[in-house]
Order: C-alpha cells, then sequence, then structure tokens
C-alpha cells in the first residue's frame, strides 16, 4: 500500500484525492498539506479518512511513512518543491506545467539524476485518455504504418479570465501545452520545429494582455511526420478534443465523448449530443487511470510513463511557439534552451 | 447515513458493494450475509471495511442498526427473504426477477401494504443507465409528441449454458425480462398484450430445454403505443443494447456504447469499436445510480424510481410471452393472473 | 437498342421515360399511351424525342417495332394490359402492385406459361437501392452467416389523402407492399406467416376508412429467420426507410440518405439533415438501375430480377396482413388463395 | 437553347459532353474539337448527337451559332485559347488551372475587360459539390457566426506517375489548387498569407522530381480567419475529401461520401464503406451543376460563380506555396507577382 501526501488541496489536488481513494487499489493518502485552508475543506478532506492535514508541505516531506507526494500546488512553486521532495526520497507525480523555465525543469532534471531511486511523473492525464490511447495503441500496432500527418483539435467552451493570462504565461503554456505533449506522445516521437498561425478572434482582452486565442500550429516531428494543432479558447459547441492520425497504411481518429447516444430526429434535423462539458467531464477517466500507473510504477520500481523528458520538452515546444508568433517565423526547438 | 446490510455475496452483491462503497454518498454497508462465505469472499468483503459478515441473513433482520437491505440472493428467495425483511422494517432493494410466480409477488406487495413506511425498490438497472434515461426525458420533454412505435434490440453476446435455462424459467424470465421493464419504462405505459414470434436458432440445446433463443416480441402498450423487442442469444459483434422511441412529433434512437470512438480507416473499410463487452462494462454506471436513487428515497421518505408494481408487471410479461409461444397467438396481459 | 412503349404518363411513367432516355444504354422509348394526354404532358413526352403519342394503347401493342412495354398505368388495369401485351409477345415492365386480386395475378402468370419467351419483371425499384443491395450482397457473399433476425424501417414523410385509401386497398397495399418485397429479398426467402399488431395513430380520418396508419407486421420467413416491419403514414424528419439483418456471423444495418453529410455543431446540439424527402428523391438510382436490368433481360434473354412470383407474394402477404388485422391472430400464407 | 463547343475531348471533356447532354436544360454541345481524335473518341462523340467534329478548335470559334466554348484542352493551352474565343465573343467555361504563369492568367483578364458582354467561368467544380456547398451554405446561412479556423483534409487514393510532376507544376498546381479555392470558397475571403510544412513520405520518385507529396499548409485569410489544408498524394483508404469550418456560433463539417451506407458488425468491429473511390466518382453531380450554372449565366447574362479573380488567385496561392516550401518561411501573397 503506497502512501501518498497531497501537496496543493486546490482543484486538481481534490480530483486525485478522489481518484486515489475510490479508483486506484494499494494506494491511500495518508496527507494533505495547503497554506489556504477552510474549515470547509478541512471538512472535505477528512472525509476521505485522510489523517493527516497541514498548512505547511514540509510536515509532509518530513514525515518518513510518506512514500510519495502530489505537487499540486501553484505552478511557480512546482519546480521548487519537486526538487525537494526529491531530495527527501519521495516519489513526485508533478501537475503540469512543471514550470514556465527551462533552467527550473532542468534542475528538477538534476536532482532526479542524483536520486535514481526516486519515480518522477509528469500530469499529461491525456495520455490515459480512452479515445487517445487508442490511437496511440493503433499506431504502436501498425494498423497505421509509418506516420504522416497527426491533426490535433483542441478547443476550449470557454475563455479563461484574461487577468489569468498573466499568471499562466498564455494559451500555449496553460491550454496548448497538453496539445503539444500529445503531439509528441500520438507520434511517439519529438518535435523539431514549429510555426504559428495565430490571431485574436475570441476576446480582445486576451489580445490586451499580449496573448492569442485562436491558432494553428505547425509542427515538424523528429521521425518525419507532419502535425497540426488547431486551438480556440471558446467554442459555441462546447470541449472540443479530437485527433487524427494519418500514415502509410491507414488513418485512427477520434470524435468527442458525449454524456448519451442520444439521437433525436425531428422537423429541424437529426440531433445528437454536444460534447461533455470541460476538462472534468471529458478526462475523468484518465486522471485516475495517470495515478493508477503512478502507483504500480513506484510499487514495481518499473520506469513511470510520463517522465521530466515530457516535461521538458511541452515547455520548450510552447516557448517556440510563442518566438514563432513574436518572430513570423518558423522556429526550430533547438533555438529553445 | 443509511445503513445497509447485503444478503447474498454473489458477482451482483459484490457489485452492489463497490458501488455503494465508492459511488454513493449517504450510504455504507455494515454487513453481508451469504450462507456460501469462503475466505477469498470473507477478505474481499472485509476489504470495504464491513465490520459484520454472516452465514445467515436474519443476523442482519435482527439487527436494530441496519436500515436497509439488498436482496440480492437466487431468485426463489427473493420473494420469502423480502417479505421477512419488510416486516423486520427494513427498506428492501430487490434484484429482478423478484419471483418467478405473480402469487409470491403478490405476497410482496400484500407485506409492502402492510408496512406503509418501508421502501421497496427492484432491481431494473437499465432505467438509470445513461442512453436509455435519454430516451425518456426526450419523450418526458415533450421532445417527440405522442408515443407511437418503440423498438428495442437486446442482444446478448453469448448464448448462457443450457442447464441454466431450467434455474432462469427461460430467456422471456431471465433476459427479456429487462426489456419488458424498459419497454414500459420507455413509454411510460403499461403492456396490454403480447405476441411473439420464436425460434430456436443459436443453439439446439436450448431448444432441448423448452425454450427459444430468439424472438422478436410485439406488444401493445395501454397508451396506444405498439412496441417491439427482438432478442437473441448470441450476436457475433457482442452485447447489443438500443432503443429507439417514435412519435408524432419525432424519434428518438441510442446506439450501443464503445470503449473509445476510435475510427480506423484502410484498405479494408472504415472501422470502429464493438460495443461494451457485456452488461458489467455497459451498464456498471446503472448500478451506482439505482442505488444513490433508493438511498435518496430511503433517506427523504420519497417514492422509489422502481416499485413492486413493475417487479410484478415484467414477470406477468415474461409469462404472457411464453404462453405466447406455446399457444401461437397474441396473450392479453388480464390472461395472466 | 430495345425499343420500348410506356403505357401510361403519370408521375412514375415519366420517371421511367427520363431514366430509360438519360441512364439506359440500348434502350429508347418510341411509343407513350395515356388516355388522359394534356398539351403539357404531350410536349413533355415529345422533349425526350418520342416519336408516338396515343391516347391508346393498343397502338403500341400493335406496333411489330415495339420490343417491351411498361405498364404505368392504374393499379386496377395493370393485370389485364400484361396480359394482352405477354399475349401479343411484348416484354412486360408491370408496376407495383400487379392487381390486388391474386386469381388476376395468378392470369398473368398463366399468360406468361404460355409464352416462355416473354420477360416480365414487377416494379419492386428498392430491390436495386444501393442501401438495401448492399445489406443484400452482405448476405450473399456470407458476411453475416445464416439470417436470422430481419427490421426493415418504413415511414412515410406525410400520409395519403384518406380518399386514396379506397382505391389504393390500404396501407399493407399500397406502403407496405414494399417492405414485403423487401423482407423476402433480404432474407432471400418466402414468408410462411404474418401477424399485424396495428393502430390508428395519425390520422382518425384513415380509420374513417376502415385502414390503419401504425402498424409493426411479424413475420415467420420460410428459411427460419423472423422479419418485423415497422410502418408508420408519417414521420415528423421525414422518409425513414431503413433495413437491418441480423445473422449468425454478424450484422449489416442502413441508414437513411441525406442530400449532404454536413454537420452543424453549436449550443443546441450536433445536428445532421433530415433524409432524403420522400421516394422520388431517395429512390431516383434504383429507377434506373432497375430499368438497366430489365433491358439486360430482354436483350440477352436471361432471367429477369423481379419475376411473377415476387409480385404475387407480394400481395398475398399484403392480404394475409389484412387478415391478420381483422382476425387478430398470426394468419398462414397457405391460407391466403 | 445554349450551342456549345467543347475544346478538347479528354477525360473532363467527355465529363462535361455527358453532363450537359443529359443533365442540363437548355443547352446543347453542337461542336466537338480535338487534335488527336481516333475513330472510337469520334463514335463516342457521335452517340451524342454531336454534329459538328472537329480537329482543329478554330473551326469552333468560327461558327457563329457557337455561343459558348469549353476549354477541356491541356493546361499550357488554356490561356491562348481562352483569349482568342472571349476575342470571338463566344462565352468561355476553362478548367483550372488556367495558367502556369500568372501573367498569361492577367491576359486572360484583360481579354475579359475589353469584352465586357462575354462570361468566363473556371472550372472549380468543387464549390458544386453537395457536401461543400452546405457548408458554405451554412456560413452564408449565420449559422457558424464570423469565420475562425477553416480546416480542409484532401488526399489522394494513389500517387501520380512521377513524371507527371514536369507537366503538372507539382502538387500544389495540379492536386492543391482545388484546395486553395476551396479555402477562399468555403470562408468568402482571400488569402494574405501561406506557410508549408511539406515532406515527401509517399514516394522518393517524387522526391526526386523536386516536389513533396505530403503537406500541412497554413494559410492567413483577408478576413480574419485561420486556414490550414493538409495533403497526401496516397490514402490508404482511398480519396478523402473533408472541410470544418468554424467560427463564433459555431461549427460546420462534412464527412466523406460512400458507395452505400451499409455498415457491417461482426466479431472484427463495426465497419462502414470506404470513400468513393476517386473525383470522377465523388464529384459527379458537381460537374453538371457547374455547368448547369454556367449555362444560366450564360442565358441570363448574370455574374458567373467562378470568375478570372477565382482562376488567377488559385495559381497565386499555390506559387506562394512553392516559395515558402523553398524558403521555408512564411509568405506574402502580396510577394508573388
Amino acid at each position: 500500500m503506497l502512501k501518498i501526501g497531497i501537496i496543493g488541496a486546490g482543484r486538481i489536488g481534490k480530483v486525485h484525492l478522489e481518484s486515489i481513494t475510490y479508483h486506484v487499489p494499494n494506494a491511500t493518502v495518508t496527507a494533505v498539506a495547503d497554506p489556504f485552508l477552510n474549515e470547509e475543506t478541512r471538512a472535505y478532506i477528512a472525509s476521505f479518512g485522510v489523517e493527516n492535514i497541514y498548512t505547511d508541505y514540509h510536515a509532509i516531506l518530513d514525515d518518513p511513512s510518506v512514500d510519495a507526494v502530489l505537487v499540486c500546488s501553484s505552478t511557480d512553486t512546482h519546480a521548487a518543491i519537486s526538487v525537494e521532495a526529491i531530495e527527501a526520497g519521495k516519489h513526485v507525480f508533478c501537475e503540469k506545467p512543471v514550470d514556465h523555465s527551462l533552467a527550473k525543469i532542468q534542475a528538477v532534471a538534476d536532482a532526479l539524476e542524483r536520486r535514481p531511486g526516486v519515480k518522477f511523473q509528469v500530469g499529461f492525464n491525456r495520455r490515459f485518455d480512452h479515445n487517445f490511447a487508442a490511437v496511440r495503441k493503433a499506431y504502436d500496432d501498425g494498423k497505421i504504418g509509418e506516420a504522416h500527418i497527426l491533426k490535433i483539435t483542441s478547443r476550449d467552451p470557454e475563455p479563461p479570465n484574461p487577468a489569468y493570462i498573466k499568471v499562466s504565461g498564455g494559451m500555449f503554456l496553460d491550454m496548448t501545452i497538453h496539445d503539444f505533449d500529445m503531439a509528441c506522445f500520438l507520434t511517439n516521437s519529438d518535435v523539431e520545429e514549429v510555426y504559428v498561425n495565430a490571431a485574436v478572434l475570441v476576446d480582445p482582452a486576451i489580445g490586451e494582455q499580449g496573448d492569442v486565442d485562436t491558432a494553428i500550429i505547425s509542427m515538424k516531428m523528429a521521425n518525419g511526420a507532419l502535425a497540426v494543432i488547431d486551438n480556440s479558447r471558446r467554442a459555441a459547441y462546447g470541449y472540443d478534443q479530437r485527433a487524427e492520425l494519418f500514415g502509410s497504411k491507414g488513418m485512427v481518429a477520434t470524435a468527442n465523448d458525449t454524456l448519451s447516444t442520444a439521437v433525436l430526429s425531428n422537423a429541424e434535423g437529426v440531433t445528437g449530443e454536444k460534447p461533455l462539458f470541460f476538462f472534468l467531464e471529458r478526462y475523468m477517466g484518465s486522471f485516475s487511470e495517470e495515478m493508477r500507473q503512478f502507483v504500480a510504477a513506484c510499487e514495481n520500481d518499473t520506469p513511470v510513463p510520463v517522465g521530466i523528458h515530457a516535461g521538458f520538452q511541452s515547455v520548450q515546444i510552447a516557448l517556440a511557439a510563442k518566438k514563432s508568433v513574436q518572430e513570423r517565423r518558423p522556429v526550430k526547438l533547438s533555438e529553445i534552451q
């Protein structure tokens, strides 16, 4: 039974608390730390049978009975806490992005080099989604041959508060970062070059923050495939999350998930349901699965499914994308250090 | 917090134990009874924190702290245990069918009349399935107008062991009984008359047991709608569970659920996934939902969503269907008492 | 080049005139006869280069240069004209139903026995529809194994004028007759027994004419398969024409045709187009194909694809269906002579 | 009745001959010219009732009874013949591309300026396809609001003979040119800038000809929308022709056409048909419709639906795309003159 401490009791921390309790055998959450705990949150955490609730996460790191920690704090603290946890000999599951600075992510990688027994997994949950996993499996099984073209559609149902942009680092770092990781995952390849065609079409206030809200991102993959991501901060019909991988022997493509398969035919047309609303509805299953695999890697001392390289590269691609928008040219990843 | 005792620790009893533990707030399983407990099952039950494990279910009925019981024992004991539990003042959730004998089901109804405060729900879980619930909701919302034609497709992936037929009472009582209840649920109406066109096309051994394995069941509903169910004991592509309700203003129809939306296009064609394998995969969500609603009815003293009338009528239809096959004529439900 | 005369210049006669002219190589329409020709119709016919336009169809039968005739007159004249044409040595393509009386259809069959060189095809155009032909082909190719269950959905977009019922013989003879033929075609088998569950749910005026407008028709096929047809005189979403054939190795099913594949996703849902409006839109391609195959059979002296047996049996099933409604019991085809 | 002469009796010339004869009222082909006529082609042309068959197209231009000509000769002669025909006062329908040289296309535009009564239509038939027309109609009807993202998928079933590349000008001029026109048509906007990510993944011999066979083409439209085209010279599952237009209020998307809607479910999965094989199958209806609209514009003296601007711009985009591949940077259309 892996004993887990959760650092940060915000939305995603609670998701993991619930997942581990209900859907992950062989693991239990014994401690949660958050500097801003109110009574409601304390009661919520206690209702899951968590014995230790702290405001200072060091209490978790100092507890020898804790095997692994989940770093679910604010992004700017991910890297530093991860390094501390690694040095304390705890396995680490760190939410994405690891940091906005490649240097800080590298510092985590360096810490891991010094503690080879420690597991470190990045929270790219979409790799564990049933649809995207089926695309990768079809590819791995040779069903589509060599990868030629990857297309990812990723559109949010609603734009964020423009004030959030400053904190998040912008669309490429807070939203597309998942798609960058998907591009690598689905083609099983790194990215070599990025070109972005972007605009502010959804909300001028986003433009005033120096960011974009609509983009077509064209990439060259290291294995020769071409990839394209299209993003929008607002799809009127909801959360649009699809992928299509085309290769020498065929194509595998996914559609959106819906609450039911019911289709209504009437004088207006033949109407099915909109996609599931947002990431908590759409990807709930993937949050459990990523945690099961993290726990399995810790318990069995096997490689984690999403390591520090994925955490580093996704940010590197995001920074290349930002540079491409600024300089209006294709940018090689090797330019971004 | 509703305290629940489970009587019968077979497959479906375990499903409910897991559902209540993980997916039903405000309820906890405090006792399980089964006369045939082995060590493995005891350990499994204990792993959910169940404190009291008995071989005799009377220990549950005698425990004043238990609020409700789930009757998950063999079908021939459902009615008698239910009557005992009702008389002990426990709320009852009883698996389907309540019994093969209408007289015994009536005895349960009579017991309920004598204990008006006791809740009694029958385990027709498909009413809580996301797809079928969406059909009924569309109907309730007036989207299709008056109901004219209901079509239910219900095909199992594999036939049962022919020996099971004797115990189960045959296809209409062990398989179609769900579809009979669905017909009533989806049209929000009782059944008046049944005509069956049946055959043995899957397995001659089933015919040797005096049963059929393929059927088209045509029904008149009390509200004037026509309904048809088609059944097969074996669909080569898996568990086929669909419904289509056609009315004066339109139609609502469902498709099968699949593990993912991935579709492979290659030289052979454009291929999607087969339906989810069988009822545990297909209907898992509905098992949790029926239990949440049972618990809510007990806690709030509100009507249960599936009462004894549904339990009685579904068996009545099944018996009418058997008579229709024997006598090769339409049979009115009023003939079956 | 087969020289064809068309007897009857109503809607379907015009359809064949256009089909033969534009879509059937090796055939040409040289004569059209209709007792009620107005100037507009004469001009329409002439625009296709038809040289001989008559009011009396005997002029066509007397013309030795005419190889084949299409009998597109009113139903009550089909059989008599067909017999005359056969006796004149003309190949005959006769619209459906051949007659409402089995005796009169038998008279046509008898005439054919006396003239073995004459081809006689019945106008069951749906056999040539791309979707239904694909179902039969999958069956013939062994893709679904033995046929177990056939389901046909056939719903019109609008009910006929109630006055038409008297002329047409009712829903089973004017509408379902196509579905009866489809049942035989798709299972490649005759029908043995029919049971009908019917109602008047669309238009009370249809009931006043002694007919029904909604039906579920359950049939036993001679090859052991079970079949069911569901009919409505009015589907709010348009012309609904689908078939599903289920067998020991799998299932083949069709969807409706639409004008385009465009799907609109917006705040209301994900909406595709309604089915093509009615039979002229839906089945236009099949009218050309049935004519091409008729011409080929005449030219090559090969068997026609839809002979007098299909014409006879479809009416026999319709009469059995009417009897089943009247007597509320299953009716064997052997009862209908 | 518009009298039409066809210049060039190759594949596309024959398509138009058949379309006009069978599917275009108010027009007739009275003359065909081709320098390489063999007996078979002469007989084919004559079978449509064409009276005048020439080897020299000047005979058509010199015939005062001819109202309009279709320029279906080899691409390098399109512009010169068009100018001659315009100067002869004939309406012109010219196959795409008008030329590989913008200067020559401009010469056609200049000729048109001098003869304002002459109609000139470019053969971008896909604008008249039922699916793509439905996308544009949804946009024109305001169903998707402002256009934000356009995605076009265009993949051929088989690569051309590498020798063809030299003649055709390469993928962007022989294949993508249709997609460039679609991008303008579907967004109702011109293109401002193009960036291409391309590779040789299908056939090295294509690379040896200096061309690419796989590409992702990212574009900025003049109306602010972003557009992306993905191309492959070989899709293992056949001709893949889809479009998706996403805007402020929703999205409209199309799927591929198939021969039938039949879907086979068996132990391997749920399999539908592959797309229609290639452009003659997929786009046959659009060839008739473009001709009907050309004839209507000539007869009614109304604007043609696809004018010389579309012919010019599509080539301009193709040349920009080639430059983008060579120089590995985004290229503005204003750079290409």
